[in-house]
């Protein structure tokens, strides 16, 4: 057994002043009858919560003279580019072509080697899983490994530390490496809602079926939540702890994202506003009195608002 | 003598509730040998820092029948708009041309009267002039007035109890709304450095003849920093404390809203970027150990990226 308390608290002592604490803002809003907290953590090096895991993992073990190998719809990628330059390791990426121009030029632009491969995310991890093999590069698996998880999981230790309230926190699940951490972290203290886009829920099928199994992936925010099946890591904690999920359409998610940047002015990707997107449409509705609190978890939008592709 | 204390701690209590307690952040990077401490106002209603001095001054006297007038190049403008809306009153926007596609929609969306003014501000604020003496609606100047300054003044003594650490403020000026707050609650506890563009200085020219003058106004940050001259609140705080004034071009000003989007997924309009601007290009150089913070004082970025204009 894992013992996460201890394995988060040290990562979160281990990443202090490689990664940004993200700011918090309670607001009102979003044709919502009741105030939320929010965590801004696009402000996060790289644009999203990777940077905590990659770090957590570069900082906790010998990293091989051939560097680091991961597959990444993005925001993994540039984490682990980021965290291997910032820390003097060689690293390659390997990145779906749904990453999209913006993430793509985002990881080229930290250094990184980067191979972009034909398909969706499974097509560039057995890339990944074969570059390991060959060079003896270090593999980061993007969600589903110890360090990875212990890092994610700091975000939420942190939000506590910064005076979070909320009985019920909404997060945006792909692989499930956030999820897990905040689950790892709070062991059942607050409640935790899962959401996912309709178009790639595999936590919530795996919830259904007893075990990970695959999904289809695809809609607005595939880049970044379409893995074809959850984390074991995540599976785990989530059926321990009987994890709420909840599903929402691409519309949603998109009225979502064009009311955080109309209302709040923060322009995120489809994934960032996934969350919110739950309490919006309505997929989740709390309880009288219930407090909540959204997690804004990426911030790399296609396309760049500055860049023509 | 104003007792400027007493004043904006009397509106920091006024507007509570009202406005967002926004988020503050200690980041690296923009090219900066040094961590500096930012408060990211972006997040305020309407984009702006400008709804605190439209709260406090809706809060502290009585509103005639006729409501509102506003003179604007379209944040104050959205401001006031925003906070008769949520307080029940009528009221009447006057915006130059320049204020651009973007504020106007703002200040349309929020359903306040609005009126198009060909030419700049100081157009716009003759016609809320004629407006408020005809109607006998109540003006709330953008700048230049005690209830204004001192709700914008909640602003600096709001970033203190978050716990500011910063010897100096660098802080963006056009009619100096803005920076007087912070001059006015700050009483030289610590240092402000006042920053405008080349293509906008009306308070570094005042400070240089002594006197509020006129000045000519352009640039990628005059509908939000062009006002023609500075107000005597902000020129009498600013000569009283010998405060330091420091220019920027348009060029750096565009370069530190790019760095803003790239590194820290903040999209914010040229005057939100300005303060920053004067840190990456040189303008300022803090001495060594001097702690520097950043304020980003506005959001509303042309062209909308969600909307064709």
């Amino acid at each position: 057994m894992t013992d996460w308390k201890s394995e988060i608290s040290a990562a979160t002592g281990r990443i202090n002043g490689h990664i940004v604490k993200t700011p918090v803002v309670r607001v009102n809003g979003f044709g919502l009858p009741y105030g939320i907290e929010m965590k801004l953590e696009q402000l996060q090096h790289t644009g999203s919560f990777k940077a905590r895991g990659a770090f957590n993992t570069l900082l906790s073990q010998p990293v091989p003279k051939a560097g680091l190998v991961a597959a990444s719809g993005g925001n993994h990628g540039a984490a682990v580019a980021f965290a291997a330059h910032r820390l003097g390791h060689k690293a390659h990426i390997f990145v779906p072509e749904i990453a999209g121009p913006s993430k793509i030029r985002l990881i080229r632009g930290i250094g990184a080697d980067l191979t972009v491969v034909p398909g969706e995310y499974v097509n560039a991890l057995e890339q990944a899983r074969a570059y390991e093999v060959e060079s003896g590069a270090m593999q980061i698996h993007a969600y589903d490994a110890v360090p990875t998880v212990a890092g994610q999981g700091s975000l939420m230790q942190e939000w506590e530390a910064q005076g979070l309230e909320a009985d019920t926190i909404l997060i945006a699940v792909g692989g499930g490496g956030l999820i897990a951490g905040a689950l790892a972290w709070l062991q059942g203290a607050r409640k935790v809602v899962a959401v996912e886009p309709e178009t790639s829920y595999a936590l919530h099928a795996a919830m259904a079926a007893g075990r990970p199994v695959d999904v289809d992936v695809s809609g607005v925010a595939a880049n970044a939540l379409g893995a074809r099946s959850v984390g074991r890591i995540c599976y785990d904690l989530a059926a321990g702890q009987n994890t709420q999920t909840v599903l929402v359409s691409d519309d949603a998610i998109t009225t979502a994202q064009y009311a955080l940047w109309r209302e709040k002015r923060q322009l995120v990707e489809p994934a960032g506003a996934t969350a919110l997107a739950a309490l919006m449409s309505g997929a989740y509705q709390p309880e009288p009195g219930e407090k909540v609190a959204v997690l804004v978890c990426g911030g790399n939008i296609a396309p760049d608002p500055f860049v023509q592709d």
